[in-house]
């Protein structure tokens, strides 16, 4: 059994549950390297991964004698089969945050569950601190991030259009990853002041202001940046904004450490933009990992602690409607005494 | 209001909810046409969308008076209004199918909701049917996906990479429709036995075999479907899969109408495979709209009787494992009195 099935079956045995049943798909990756759908059941004797007929054959191939999973094509599973799973189990955890209400009615009738149990983010917490082979794809991810952005820069010439840009990047990262970590964002003029652009078929204008949102996956884990930076010159009525977003990123670069409050730090990024009269209208930042947003989100609500090892982006914005937008976004690994910048892009003013 | 909405609400009068929580982002695109992350209410005299900030300015530019929905940050929510929205209602409903364990507890809470009503898949339902406009996307996604197949039949050259050509798919997709409906699936030689094969660099060959699924979206609707097709010539120990799944799926199209019990017709196709020692995997096909996959699902094991404008796809496989795989897929309209396929590429031996 691999590491993390173990630190499963321990943590099992101190929350005294004698079943679970694995439901997120992300989740399941983590624990067992598949990528598939399907059920991991934790029994109290054995590991079993449910799929259907699609993945059957796929996932033998990915899993060896070692990692003790036996595979069910679901269709070959009665009745009686799903009462036996969890036969003589008194607790059977569950993902709360993941399983429908109709699911959650539909397990406890079909396994015959006698307790089930609200396992609160388990998997999700244990997620959130990197191994180093995990850290390893990230760094990895995020330096294929910089040198697309590097020949992105160079690639950009006024009249492309939105789309075609993030159709490079798109190209750029399928002949080296795993692919995009989430839909590129390419805005450009106006069509900054939305933190959520979809790329338009707008043309690059000579003086135009670009806002690129980009990532990529490297075994499944990913990489976030974003830039934002200009064609010919920086306006001067710019300046004073981004100005102030990059300053408050690289204080919480700063800030960020083992052992750091993110809702105070998010909460000084909001009273700093606040007194130039603008305001933090997302998220301050959010972990990455197999999920491009993953915990600890990092907001003024939650009250996480950063820990060692814990990869996370640092994403201040400002965006002023109908006009335009700045933001600045690194990947951060958090370290015992400050963090890694695993992003090594320019962030002064970039001038294409 | 539309008339969808106007829809929802007779819905609601007759199972006597006084309100209802729509979470499912994709009823709420077919409710609103809102592209957006967030949670609509329908409460007793208003229709609530709520959404944060990366969305506010976007919905608004999409929404008329006309759409009589209010649109609120969820950051200017406070908790007395919470309990507010759903005063004096006696019961209220949810998509137990879509909301987790966590939220349904979660929106108990906080809405201070008396009787949290199940709504067994209303709308989901009322979305199988479609109407005039929503066929007239879908024609054209079929459509466009037509040129596409035709397009990259001319385009393979033997020494392509798989990811070459799914990638070739997705950008002509992308210049002319709102992108790809789900990962093109290249798949040759012994990887077509995986029926879902994701491109790999395995080069074209000589006398390969091919298998291609492939769909766009058009206003957010969307095409699927599949063609396996041979380089030079059709090997003969392929034919006689070739010919049993193209007969069962030129059956099944015949078989498709208003009234037809997609459980009988699964059936008959499993049985005609099992003749001749082969067996059907998955599914035999599966609604198309707003979703890639969506009801009526056709199985052996749900009994849905088809009905006028149901839009579903018909695609029989048999894959043997290490070797090769066959599967033929065509959209399909569902008619009083037969079906209109909405796929026209060639069904009979594609050599290129």
């Amino acid at each position: 059994m691999n590491q993390k099935m173990q630190w499963l079956r321990n943590q099992m045995l101190s929350l005294n549950l004698q079943g679970i049943i694995i439901s997120n798909p992300t989740n399941i990756k983590y624990l067992t390297g598949i990528k598939a759908e399907g059920t991991l059941l934790v029994t109290r004797k054995e590991n079993i991964f449910i799929t259907d007929g699609r993945y059957v054959e796929d996932v033998h191939s990915t899993l060896t004698l070692f990692d003790e999973i036996i595979v069910y094509d679901v269709k070959d599973i009665s009745a009686y089969d799903y009462e036996n799973f969890f036969m003589f189990c008194e607790n059977v955890g569950f993902e709360e945050h993941y399983v429908t209400y109709a699911d959650y009615k539909d397990f406890i009738r079909k396994y015959k569950i006698n307790n089930f149990v609200e396992t609160e983010y388990m998997i999700e917490k244990q997620r959130m601190i990197k191994d180093e082979e995990e850290l390893k794809n990230i760094r990895e991810a995020c330096e294929i991030t910089d040198q697309c952005f590097s020949y992105i820069l160079s690639y950009i010439k006024p009249g492309m259009t939105e789309k075609q840009i993030a159709n490079e990047i798109e190209e750029y990262y399928k002949e080296r990853t795993d692919g995009i970590s989430f839909d590129t964002i390419v805005a450009s003029g106006e069509n900054t002041s939305k933190p959520h652009a979809i790329p338009t078929n707008r043309q690059i204008q000579e003086q135009d202001i670009i806002t690129i949102d980009m990532g990529c996956k490297v075994n499944g884990y990913c990489s976030d940046m974003t830039r934002t930076f200009f064609v010919g010159s920086v306006p001067e009525y710019v300046k004073p904004v981004y100005d102030l977003v990059l300053k408050n990123q690289m204080q919480t670069t700063d800030d960020y450490k083992d052992g750091a409050n993110t809702k105070t730090i998010t909460k000084m990024v909001e009273g700093n933009f606040e007194l130039h009269n603008y305001s933090l209208i997302h998220a301050l930042g959010h972990g990455v990992g197999l999920e491009i947003h993953e915990p600890p989100y990092i907001n003024n609500r939650l009250d996480i602690p950063l820990k060692e090892n814990m990869v996370v982006t640092n994403e201040p914005g400002i965006y002023i409607p109908g006009k335009f937008g700045v933001r600045i976004e690194d990947t951060i690994q958090i370290t015992k005494y400050g963090s890694i910048n695993l992003t090594n892009s320019e962030k002064n003013y970039i001038v294409i």
